[in-house]
């Protein structure tokens, strides 16, 4: 990070404590406003693109004891954050829970860690400065990159120069917890190529078709972390490559897409930062697994209940989404990424990812 | 992998079915005789120093339409892996499963993943030829390092070096599925520390702890992948590195840690191929929580079953486990390695590991 965002951020936080102060001195009772986080406070951003927080919002105020103690904890994390951002250094949310106990007042000390998590994402929210620019690191590591790619990081030990193909093992190039830190030299990339599973992800490195369509293939690994899902949007901005997510034919997989396309509820005040509104589905859509008769598994009553749930989130109506759900729900099917392996090895790159990425204007 | 090892698996692979054909020829039901995989035919094998199956054995045989089925699978797979391996391509368990469906005999194909699963280890028992030589991929990755280790790895677009502080990003060299395509070139290390959390591999990178002690830091991510784990006996026995397990302090972790030093019961044909019977546990120990002072949180009914079945477990009968788990079963407390952070986020780095790894004689 350079240490002018580091000085920005802890501004931010420095200016968020004055206000408390100011309020004290003004004669009223300090309080914080934020959004109110929940699914009917969403609405859809036309010129974004993207899904973010309407206009109720909700107070938290020193007019109780528990809101008190509110107040408290974020000055007390503020100051520490800004002593962070001061040294350059950074840390976890765990840490930061268990930090709290070294705190002089028993006030100010978190009792769980949901409490000091909620209160970063307060605190995100309000300054409008990230999690990652408070240098509060997540557990989740993100996952990894290979493709015509060359990248510099900046890493807590000097600048690295890296070729995600020609500079990295089998495994491909680690995408750090702040992929901010991440600057792109050069590339010979046509689209981006997100893929849910390792073993898919694998085949497709095996069989060199990062290679052969000057791919970057993306590994999400299940429900992509933070810095996966900004590193996606920053090749979409950037460099101007289309993005593509290969996931299973299954609702939750429909999620996995739904968190790279149009974030969460919980992090709406990200998904400009985090989301990718124009990413396209590849598959597998319901639609090819009657087309290309991809062995099954019958949906379970959960899977039944999630599609139906989809049908109904504001972010899934859409022709494409409500054709495919209503079909999967007449077939009542699923089928993983890796079922392509009926039909040979080299089916998935040699026809399948072709065919799609031409019948969706990629190729 | 070089050409050598494939042929040699090829050719072990192909005396199994010559096997059958040779059973077939002299009137005998084909069969194939296994040791029965169950917790009470492990014993501990005083010269390798790890645990192996016993004497007892399971035979199938084509005696039954079931039996029968199973050799006939057998005999599919064994031809699709040598094919495989003659092409010098790979696949993944899923993928396998899912060929199956292509095979021109139904009785052939599986009926779920745990059987082809199942199979493939038969296969790697009787073949006494690893997966990873089959070229069959896990779905999980390995995990990654950091630190002075220069490595070359044959990935299948040719050869890396890559020098696992200088080249790579923060988030360190990813272990590729295979770590027997690496090749150690160079290090400077003195230890090997495996860590449980990717927070506290974040902590002790950030802080440098690999710089300033020399040590290779490999995070586990949980329970370790094959490929973590195969990389940490190499580690061990060929860079004669003394291998150090740093996990939370809970009956989970501990099993952690049993997987690393000790393999499991699934596998305990391969004990000698990815076990480190020397790997020492660092801590989190019980007497750490009363030493240190830790923050904690309760057992809970699980966790003291789970304390008492490793009690009764012949792998952590040592004084050290007994002493350790009856203490931890009489302060009724458990802590996580992050809760070190209490003490301040230089305290494990310059305090908690370094007093440790003395007392253990490491240092």
């Amino acid at each position: 990070m350079s240490s002018d965002t580091n000085q920005e951020a802890r501004e931010q936080l420095i200016d968020l404590a004055a206000e408390f102060y100011e309020q004290f001195e003004g004669g009223e009772i300090p309080s914080m406003t934020l959004p109110t986080r929940t699914k009917s406070n969403i609405e859809y951003d036309e010129d974004k693109g993207v899904w973010v927080y309407g206009d109720r919002t909700s107070t938290r105020s020193a007019n109780s004891v528990r809101g008190a103690r509110k107040l408290l904890r974020a000055v007390y994390t503020i100051e520490f954050l800004a002593d962070q951002l001061e040294e350059d250094r950074s840390s976890t949310l765990r840490e930061l829970y268990y930090l709290s106990e070294s705190w002089d007042n028993d006030n100010a000390q978190f009792n769980d860690q949901d409490e000091s998590n909620q209160l970063i994402e307060d605190l995100e929210i309000v300054s409008e400065v990230t999690r990652e620019d408070f240098h509060m690191r997540p557990e989740e590591s993100g996952a990894k990159v290979m493709g015509p790619l060359h990248i510099r990081e900046q890493t807590n030990r000097g600048e690295r120069d890296i070729h995600c193909q020609l500079d990295v093992g089998q495994g491909g190039y680690q995408i750090p917890n702040n992929p901010d830190t991440i600057e792109f030299l050069d590339n010979d990339a046509d689209f981006v190529l997100c893929v849910e599973t390792g073993g898919m992800r694998d085949r497709l490195v095996e069989n060199g078709f990062d290679a052969d369509y000057d791919a970057l293939i993306v590994h999400l690994g299940g429900q992509p972390a933070r810095a996966t899902r900004r590193l996606i949007r920053r090749l979409h901005d950037e460099l101007e490559l289309p993005v593509t997510v290969f996931a299973d034919g299954d609702p939750w997989s429909y999620r996995i897409y739904g968190s790279v396309a149009y974030g969460s509820i919980k992090s709406a005040h990200l998904s400009e930062y985090l989301a990718t509104p124009e990413a396209k589905y590849i598959g597998i859509q319901p639609a090819d697994i009657v087309e290309y008769d991809l062995p099954t598994d019958p949906l379970s009553d959960s899977d039944i209940n999630a599609l139906e749930s989809e049908l109904s989130d504001p972010r899934f109506q859409t022709d494409y989404w409500e054709e495919q759900i209503e079909l999967q729900l007449e077939i009542g099917k699923k089928a993983e990424q890796q079922s392509l392996a009926a039909r040979g090895l080299d089916f998935v790159t040699d026809t399948y990812l072709p065919e799609r990425l031409e019948a969706m204007g990629v190729l």
